[in-house]
């Protein structure tokens, strides 16, 4: 399965128009994060026939904590964000097509087909893909057989659960420091362990979580497995420059060591780079002519709401004037 | 003078930070709209040394209506979205040179020279480049001499005064018709005229347009003068398949036929396309390193403020990746 996310109660969104698998549409939106959501409401607006065709809506957003460095809002919990967006593109009446991944995008003369996992079929003259990334998993004994049961990929959704206890990030960017965050709100005891050299993350986190004293950062050190039956009880690290290997015991563990961009679906359609990013120009273009492409399942390095909104709404414009250019509306 | 705008009241600002002529900062931002205050924030997230130089905040969102597709707003008006913008930046702290424009920006070994009008001099390691843009003027007879007696390119600011009133709007483009709204909210008796064939405007502007029964479509008609001695009394516009004239008795007449980038402070540094525009790739590199530059003064050809705040943010990042790499931070 290309788009793995968590289940979404579908009946919430019965006041949704179906899109029509006959239909021909001038634009299909693949993606529900920011980048597809900015799309749907900038193509709304030029009155296209559309639809937006995903798992979820929000994306990534759903699994984010707090957002201070989206323009307008100060402090919003990503949620709460995701949740604005929403009604956002609900206001323009969108058909939207939740909870089915795509598998396979294929070109025809001047189309595109797109199949979804339950083999339904969708056309369209334009794309804007906006996919977005999925958690990158930890190829270490321990990291997939006890998911859920200690081992999590969402602070958002799992921190509550440490209150007071004893946990390990493992990565050393961003992500992990805002993992961090939500994990220093429930007092945990937190060991950060970061394999490469050097913190990535923002300056301002890394500020914040000095000030936090119930953490260890163990820089340079790798974990080697996890330990637990029934649930995570401890985990072994090395230290990479020593290379002596250490067990500590543990209640949880939050891995985040970074994302894999969901691109399986046009990989042999249109160009990619080296990690399956889709290549883009300036203008959300790809080397497909009518195949546009937005937010962080692009070559854009930066994986941030702001920029995904912003791209989402390019790609939207850019693919509107090239149906003009083309004459196909 | 390269940035002409409104006068501010600066003194409504005197709780800002003062920036410091004698420091090299990291990073300056020269601009104050969506893009620049958007790169603000990312920078201070960053704690970089940082100092921001504009004329006024908000640039010309100040001068635009209703806002219906900056995601996470369904209906905003500008001014009050340029007002929670102006509040994030804020809550961060950054140093801010208001009211005076920038005249230049030289290169000298590893660093950014910024002259602004009156005299003071910035440096700094990088740039972020975010002047936006300006109303081109329209070049006929009486244009100039009757702005503020009647010829406006500013419909939120004097829509209310032509209550009931005669106008004429000159331009095709999404501006003209958001002109437009604000002139139907005050009932007036509209006749635009569009030197160019066709309407270029979003399909949804073009819709609300034709419900309204006191407008006059003047497609492929030229302005040829502004006719008054105190204020405006009348226009005469040429039809350009006849090239018949006709004088149209008005009270009012609004300019909106496009818009012209604030790039002179740098078109000595940096490549401009032939319109002005300042040459970007996917990043907001230009091809000067350290210079970055995001928002309307760019060759993005979609003017937007979501695009705006999400090419800011990416100058930003941009911007910092560079001074890691170079290690000066």
């Amino acid at each position: 399965m290309e788009f793995p996310g968590f289940i979404l109660d579908t009946s919430a969104f019965s006041e949704l128009q179906k899109p029509d698998e006959s239909t021909r549409y001038d634009m299909l939106i693949i993606g529900g994060g920011a980048a597809a959501m900015s799309a749907a409401i900038y193509s709304a607006r030029k009155m296209l026939s559309l639809a937006l065709l995903s798992i979820d809506f929000g994306g990534l957003m759903n699994e984010a904590s707090e957002i201070e460095n989206y323009l307008g809002f100060q402090s919003i919990q990503a949620r709460d964000l995701a949740s604005r967006f929403e009604a956002h593109v609900k206001g323009f009446n969108v058909p939207v097509n939740l909870g089915v991944p795509v598998v396979k995008v294929q070109q025809g003369n001047d189309f595109f087909m797109v199949r979804l996992e339950d083999g339904k079929l969708f056309s369209g003259r334009t794309l804007v893909f906006a996919t977005g990334e999925r958690h990158r998993e930890l190829a270490v004994k321990g990291a997939r057989d006890l998911i859920g049961r200690g081992v999590s990929y969402c602070a958002t959704c799992d921190a509550p659960l440490f209150r007071e206890k004893k946990v390990m990030i493992v990565g050393g960017g961003n992500s992990a420091f805002s993992t961090m965050l939500d994990l220093m709100r429930v007092n945990a005891e937190i060991i950060i362990v970061n394999v490469t050299k050097g913190w990535q993350a923002d300056t301002i986190l890394l500020h914040r979580a000095r000030q936090y004293s119930q953490i260890q950062f163990l820089d340079y050190h790798e974990l080697v497995r996890i330990n637990g039956k029934e649930r995570v009880e401890s985990a072994t690290i090395r230290n990479r420059e020593s290379q002596q290997e250490e067990t500590i015991p543990l209640d949880g563990i939050f891995i985040e060591i970074g994302l894999i961009p969901n691109s399986g679906p046009v990989k042999d359609l249109v160009e990619l780079n080296e990690t399956g990013e889709v290549v883009i120009d300036h203008e959300c273009k790809t080397n497909v002519p009518g195949f546009f492409s937005a937010g962080d399942v692009t070559i854009i390095p930066h994986k941030q709401i702001i920029i995904s909104a912003g791209e989402g709404a390019k790609a939207s414009l850019s693919a509107y004037d090239y149906l003009i250019k083309t004459s196909q509306i």
